[in-house]
């Protein structure tokens, strides 16, 4: 638990002598520490996963989202048990110091630090090879997962090549096009981005089609599909956030959880990078429910791979961020607190609910209908709570209505921001299975994808 | 480096095949990973570092701060090269989730969760042991060293008891009357506090004196004592920042120095805690350049400890946090940068600056005595720059003087905060020395004093 609730009682000091002293032991994290001793084996497998804009700030709120206030310590998330470290995130941009998504993805897939906005290209624009590429020619399957457009500049940054990350068709045309040994080089695609697919100029859906993939637009199609490749493309743009999404949208798990079990048939084993791609959008938005949405979202899908990895013992599982965002912080305005309870009461996002009302909806019954803090122990909407969103709505525009929600919210947990924008602190790394060692410690960025490129050339774990 | 000083050059896509590949070879911190496992040694001495507030925007701030544009990675800091995970900080406290550095100091001191303001006490007012006086009991010798008063609340919860933070006199009393095993339980004590340890009730520095210990208040004696007992302080109450200390003041460097040389003496060992103290202090004013300095000193002093535990070879040495300040950011208003230049231009800190200015100096000459942008290479303080401070100068209140000194370097160098407060995110550890493995990972703040109980205990890494 993070927050006792009993009563503090000052008892007279006892003399020195007679001081509690408690267990002597320290506790460890067992699980993480011994588990690579025990795993020489040979890595078959890599799981890379990018909470994008997930820094420290996100994945130790997590934790006290989801605290059980009951027991006596905080209860560990599951990156918390995986911690390695952190790493270093600046790019190497001519005009920022502090990253973008498709630098720092390319700093993670091709093992180069470049300029903001390049896709798997360096800073004189020559294509750089991404890990994906490697474990293609080593005839391994292979897979990209993202909430974001499958073409967005996380995923495209492993699986394209291009001088900028706004140029999601020709990513989309990169997919296709690129061969490996003659073959397309990603097997497992699924995410967002219907778009970038299906255009006037091409329609890259029926051509997938033609050379053997399923291609999916709901989550019963893909779950029914057992074919070894498939697009999935579940949403035009971005996917809605989770707790925004409907039944015929598949969440990250799933869409993971499908991967896996395609990629896994491989004889030659699989790379995998999955993106839990809005912990950023939100981050960008200064908005803490949808930001805390996505941390379980990509939790989940997390738990996926390590239960995998766990099983198969062949499989390295890394999950990391390439920056955080928003200048979040936990507690804001000198309060010593803040408080995951007023987020669990929300039903849907604040975008979600401003959409509705901007749209003509109520204001008061739409926050009514979305939010119940009395769910959750809280006192209700007050007046001036309402009548903050009833003011921006006179705009009616969705944006200000967003934001007059999001500050409800700010307020009752304490979150603070400081930017639309990335910051530029290091963030964690989780690693399991076998060459997780590889990624102890402070590491730059690109040693993520300067290790994995020597496993997929060796396979040893060292 | 961080920002390279290049053109962006976008030459025409290169084709797949002639990607280029660079390095195969992920770059480890060999030091750091490989330290341990040449080092069975008997552990001896624990040196215990404290940067207050030291949350991982500053520690990466700092890297930014101290890169050398001119190469192509950036210089990993002294810290750096031994993280070995995060930790937890929340606290134990019926009304607050966000700890203060007492609480914080009690978990890392006696291995007890609870409420904040408490000194080494639990939740129901029982005092708890520390392992400053666990080493002492096993017979070590036994140091803190702090810029804050050395009664403040971090050195207090290692070397005293009180249901008060704010009672820093009786816990100077406990530094002198608590006794183990017969004997003062603190042989070196280096910091700030005179005030509390000269007062109209009682003058410690001469009870101190009588039982063996040498008292200084200046950096040459402190130098030129060889006593393995000394009490020495150097301020009223906190110790001037780096930058603004006058000659006579030792740095956190030299103070640790000194400690470690006299403890040294000691066949039994030592135990040493380090303060970094106002990394907080300019933390909670929202000042970076009073951050940086504080950075600047902490590092030496952790520095110096490495450097004698690489000697020693039977030392461990952890550096941490207890926690965050300020909601501080690397970055704010959508900017991707983080300059550390302007804060380089700044000879004193804004507090000093505003000091001067409150008492009569004027403000446009006293800004252009302590602030050289010009030898960063950038432009001289603007009208307008100088105009927020004479604007706030005519309150004639230091603070709001303070405060816009401070605005000038915020958006210089495009730094964010959100509090004046704390703020609950994981911190950083950082380990060196035989033991250190029992700090990898995720790991709660008691969890260091157990490992340095168990450590006591049986002198084993393990």
């Amino acid at each position: 638990m993070i927050k006792a609730n009993f009563k503090k009682k000052i008892l007279p000091l006892a003399v020195l002598s007679t001081v509690a002293f408690g267990s002597l032991v320290g506790t460890f994290n067992a699980e993480a520490k011994n588990e690579g001793k025990e795993n020489n084996a040979e890595i078959k497998n890599v799981i890379f996963l990018i909470g994008d804009g997930m820094g420290v700030s996100y994945t130790s709120a997590y934790r006290y989202l989801k605290d059980n206030p009951d027991t006596p310590e905080a209860e560990r998330t599951e990156f918390d048990k995986y911690l390695v470290g952190n790493q270093m995130t600046y790019p190497e941009d001519p005009e920022q110091n502090v990253t973008d998504s498709a630098s720092a993805a390319t700093a993670m897939s091709a093992g180069v630090k470049t300029y903001n906005n390049a896709i798997a290209v360096d800073n004189d624009g020559t294509e750089v090879k991404t890990v994906l590429e490697a474990a293609k020619e080593k005839g391994k399957a292979t897979g990209l997962v993202a909430t974001s457009e499958v073409t967005h500049a996380t995923p495209a940054s492993f699986g394209a090549h291009d001088e900028s990350r706004k140029n999601m068709n020709a990513i989309a045309d990169d997919y296709y096009d690129e061969l490996v040994n003659g073959d397309h080089k990603i097997d497992v695609m699924l995410g967002g981005g219907l778009s970038n697919f299906v255009r006037n100029d091409r329609n890259l859906t029926e051509e997938f089609k033609k050379d053997g993939y399923t291609f999916v637009n709901n989550k019963e199609d893909m779950l029914n599909d057992k074919n070894d490749k498939i697009l999935g493309l579940f949403a035009k743009g971005g996917m809605d956030k989770m707790i925004d999404r409907n039944e015929e949208t598949p969440s990250l798990e799933e869409m993971t959880n499908s991967a896996i079990n395609r990629l896994n048939k491989d004889k030659d084993g699989f790379f995998l990078m999955v993106e839990g791609s809005q912990v950023d959008w939100a981050g960008h938005d200064n908005d803490i429910v949808a930001a805390m949405s996505e941390m379980e979202d990509f939790e989940k899908a997390y738990k996926t791979a390590i239960e995998f990895a766990k099983k198969d013992k062949h499989t390295l599982v890394v999950a990391t961020a390439d920056h955080s965002t928003g200048g979040y912080s936990i507690g804001a305005n000198g309060i010593y607190n803040w408080f995951g309870a007023p987020i669990k009461a929300a039903k849907r996002t604040p975008d979600f609910m401003a959409a509705e009302i901007a749209n003509g909806a109520d204001a008061e019954a739409t926050l009514k209908k979305y939010i119940d803090f009395a769910s959750v122990g809280l006192p209700e909407l007050t007046t001036e709570e309402i009548q903050t969103v009833k003011d921006a709505s006179a705009t009616k525009k969705a944006l200000d209505i967003d934001n007059a929600i999001e500050k409800i919210f700010d307020k009752r947990s304490n979150t603070g921001w400081t930017t639309g924008g990335h910051t530029g602190e290091d963030v964690p790394v989780y690693a399991f299975g076998p060459g997780k060692e590889r990624f102890y410690g402070n590491i730059e960025n690109t040693d993520n994808a300067k290790n994995i490129f020597d496993i997929l050339s060796n396979g040893k774990r060292k």
